[in-house]
Formats: C-alpha cells, structure tokens, sequence
C-alpha cells in the first residue's frame, strides 16, 4: 500500500494472439481494455480494488477515446502509461500513453464517475469515499509523452 | 412461448470483423460463445431468460468442447443449431453443430448445472426448478450432423 | 447494392451474455465493437466488403470515443445507428449514437484512414479508390439524436 | 533460448474485469484464451514464436476443452499449467492444468496440427518442419494435477 497518494502507473504488456486482428494488428477496441487493466493496478498501487466483494459504489465509465499512431503485433511487449489528470467530487479523468519503447502507439483518455446502486438497480451519481479519493492525487506534468 | 418443450434451436449469425484472428479466420475461443449465443436463444424459444434480474438459481458450465473441420472467414454466414442431448435433475447437456451452408465447420457439446448462490458467496448446486425443467426436452435423434 | 450513395446504417442488435461484466451491464469497450458492426453494415448497405479477400487497401482506426449515458443490460435489444459525418480523399469520419427505443445510451465518433500495405508490411496512407469513395455520402443533418 | 527441448510452462495470471461476467466469475470462454496465451508462452520459452512474420506454417486448433470445477474471480491470481502430452509428426496435443493456490480451477485439453497455406487460401496438413519439432518434448508423468 502507497503511504503517498498515487497518481499514475506503468503497466508493463504482451501482445496476445487473441488480440490481434486479421489485419495482423491489435483490433483498435483492445486498447480500451488495456486501459482499464492499467488503471486497475494504478488502483492496486495505491492499496485498493476498485470492485471489491461487497462493494457499496462503483466506478462506471462516462467517456473514452483512443486516437491511433502506430500499430501493435502479435508478441509485441509495451507499456500502458495512465496517470491521473484530475479528480473531482464524483469522477476521476485519466491520460493514457501506450508506448512500445519510445514509440508511442496511442493516447487514450478515460473518465469514470461514482455511483451508488439503489433500489430498482437504479446507478445514482455520488461523491468518491473520503478513504478512495485519499489515496489518490493529479499526476504532475501530464502533458502527452513523445 | 413455446407451448410444447423446446429442445432445439438453430441460430443464424454472421462473423464480424474483431472476431477473426491475425490468420483470417474465426478464433477459436468465439465458438463457445456462439454456442451460447444459441443456448440462450433456446432459452427465449422456450419463454425464458438464463439470467432474469433477481434469478435466485444460475447455470454455470461445467464442461465445453469443440471439434474444428472446417475454417469460418469475416462475414460468412453460417448457423448455429444447439439441441438437447439429456436432461438430468440438476444439469443440462447439448450438442452443437455449427454449420456453413451444409458444410459442418465445428461440433461441441456444454454441459451446465444449476446453482444456487448461497452466503459467503458459494455457488451449491441444486435441482432445475420446475417451471424451468418442464420447458425443456431432449431433442430426437440427435445425431451430429453430416 | 444501393444504387444511391449510401450515407448510414441502423443496426438491430441484442445484448449476448459474454459482453456484460460482473456489473451487469455491457463492458464500455463492447460500445467499439458494436459501432465497428454497424460500421461494416453500412459498407455491405453499399454493395462492399471493408476486407474483401486480397483487398488491396485496408481501413485502419486512427481515433474513436463514446460518451456513454445510459447502462445496455443482458439481452437488451438495441440499436446502432451510424452515419458519416465526413469524408476526405484519406479518410471517413462516422457518428453513431446507440439507442434502446428512443433511450440514448451512448453517443460515438469514430475516423478511419485508407492505408495501402507496403514492403516490410509498412501501412502508407493512399486515396479512398474511386469505386469505394463513389458509393459513399455524407449523411443529411447529422445532429446527435435526442 | 531453452538448449534441451520444452515439454511445460507454468504462466502466472491475474484475472481482468473484462474477463468477469455478470455472476462475478471469469466466463467460460476466457480459459481457452488463457491455455493458448499459456502455449504461446511454452513456444517462447523454446525460442520460437508461434506465429511469425512471414510463417511457411501455422497450428490451428483441431480441438479444445474444458472442465470446470472451481471458479476465478476479479484480481485473484492464477497459474495456467500446460504441457505437452503427444506429439505425432502433424500435430500436438496439450493437457492444461488451471490453478489457484493448490485449488484447481479448470482442466483442459488442446490439440493443434501443422498446416501450409496453398493457392485459394486453402489450409493444407502437413508434418511439422524439423526445426520446430526438435525443440518440444513429451513431459513427464502427465497426470492431472490434484
């Protein structure tokens, strides 16, 4: 567990056959999911699970986008870059490098917002627990890698 | 709703794109999802869903396989035809052929029990309730198909 | 095949079990996957393929986002209506708003880039060819559906 | 590069999100996912990839299954055991152990054949190349793990 707030992670990754496309190229949909495991170890990093057994709030996505550079292969290894570009009451909003060495291969950005489910399965927007939002802080300098 | 006890189900389905592997054709994890595909079509055959919201039984798997014969390719059509093979108290097996025009391309079998959830998150197997069993046939001659 | 450009599809789709997570509703990143459907819909619409075999030009993704608005749940039906915003000699620029009934789920944006395959397996980007371009329009008052 | 021949690798996992479904256990698809990212590990610990560029041959699946007995859930940590139970001059057959802690999850089974791409894109069987055979073993004492 961080004793300092945590505020980006670098997952390291392989390419798997099942994501590559028959173009020979990771289908451009896979890069949502990398996403999203960076931001689940960001969160283990920082001592938490962000779907803990018996969970009270969750974290569903509001938004996100890719924009493509450079393409990934099958076995390629690479490293899913996010970082914490700024968190309000409700919601937190990521950046996202995905990089083979110095090569960037795309830049995503993701926001996720609190909510708390009610009756009826109704999700109802609500503030991040005091015990979340304080293990997290806005990356310094996010500006995109190059 | 079916009036009389359904035991099988041929779905048509076309291959997209994101399923098809860096070697052209269908990855061979998607079949056992469009065997379930065609599972839970069986189901809406029969005036019923496999996961209603507040199911107080589910059915996981406890065994899949599959034979390949033939490959499927971006956009071909084919059908999926899932079909009873035994239905005991507590679980239910089928057979499926999965079909591209009268060339057979794979057949599989699946086998699910039913379940309860219990405390502590345990999932106990338990006996088909019975508004779900009476639905259900085992479908004749069930053959695979040539 | 359409004898008129064709400028947007309306796909018809319904939520499988595979694509919703653990909470209970369809994983954001299935939304990508669900436009690409539509996308490869629409080109059918227009009499072609997005991947014919041995297509001498492909059609990478070069940025794509959803803002999602509403939770699609297990077998859900809905729809997929995707339309072009843009086209340039490169390129074609989609929007696509998922609908159940008149319930916007979620509004997408997606670009995608003709490239012709080069030696070394370099992709270069290369003129939309005039037989695919002419079977394409920008669709009329392309506003976001309410 | 492994100097005496590779006959078993050991892949340590942990699950995603996006491989849970909706009654909080990893779907059933995901395992077959999960052997052949394990396979392709096996071929990398020989030196080789399983698919590289420009391949003479490739190994598609002929079969594949599964039993389940125990189930994965969000962020456990797993070992997916494979190895290698025959090998015949045209193919490989794989028995795969899926572990959490000494709790065996799923066991699997996995058979692929060597084949050559011919004019019209048709698969053709044929015997392994020398050089990929000679790096493989049969492993030892091939029982299921308990």
């Amino acid at each position: 567990m961080a004793s300092t707030p945590t505020s980006e992670y670098r997952l390291r990754r392989r390419v798997q056959f099942h994501e590559v496309d028959s173009a020979g190229i990771v289908h451009f949909s896979w890069f949502f999911r990398y996403m999203e495991e960076a931001e689940h170890a960001l969160w283990r990093e920082a001592g938490l699970s962000i779907a803990p057994p018996g969970a009270e709030v969750a974290f569903p996505r509001v938004s996100a986008s890719f924009d493509y550079r450079s393409p990934l292969r099958f076995e390629d290894e690479f490293d899913v870059h996010i970082r914490i570009a700024a968190i309000s009451p409700r919601s937190i909003r990521y950046l996202c490098d995905v990089m083979r060495g110095s090569v960037q291969v795309a830049a995503g950005t993701m926001t996720v917002t609190c909510v708390r489910r009610e009756a009826g399965d109704v999700l109802k927007a609500t503030a991040i627990p005091a015990d979340i939002a304080s293990r997290f802080a806005v990356a310094p300098a996010s500006g995109q890698e190059t």
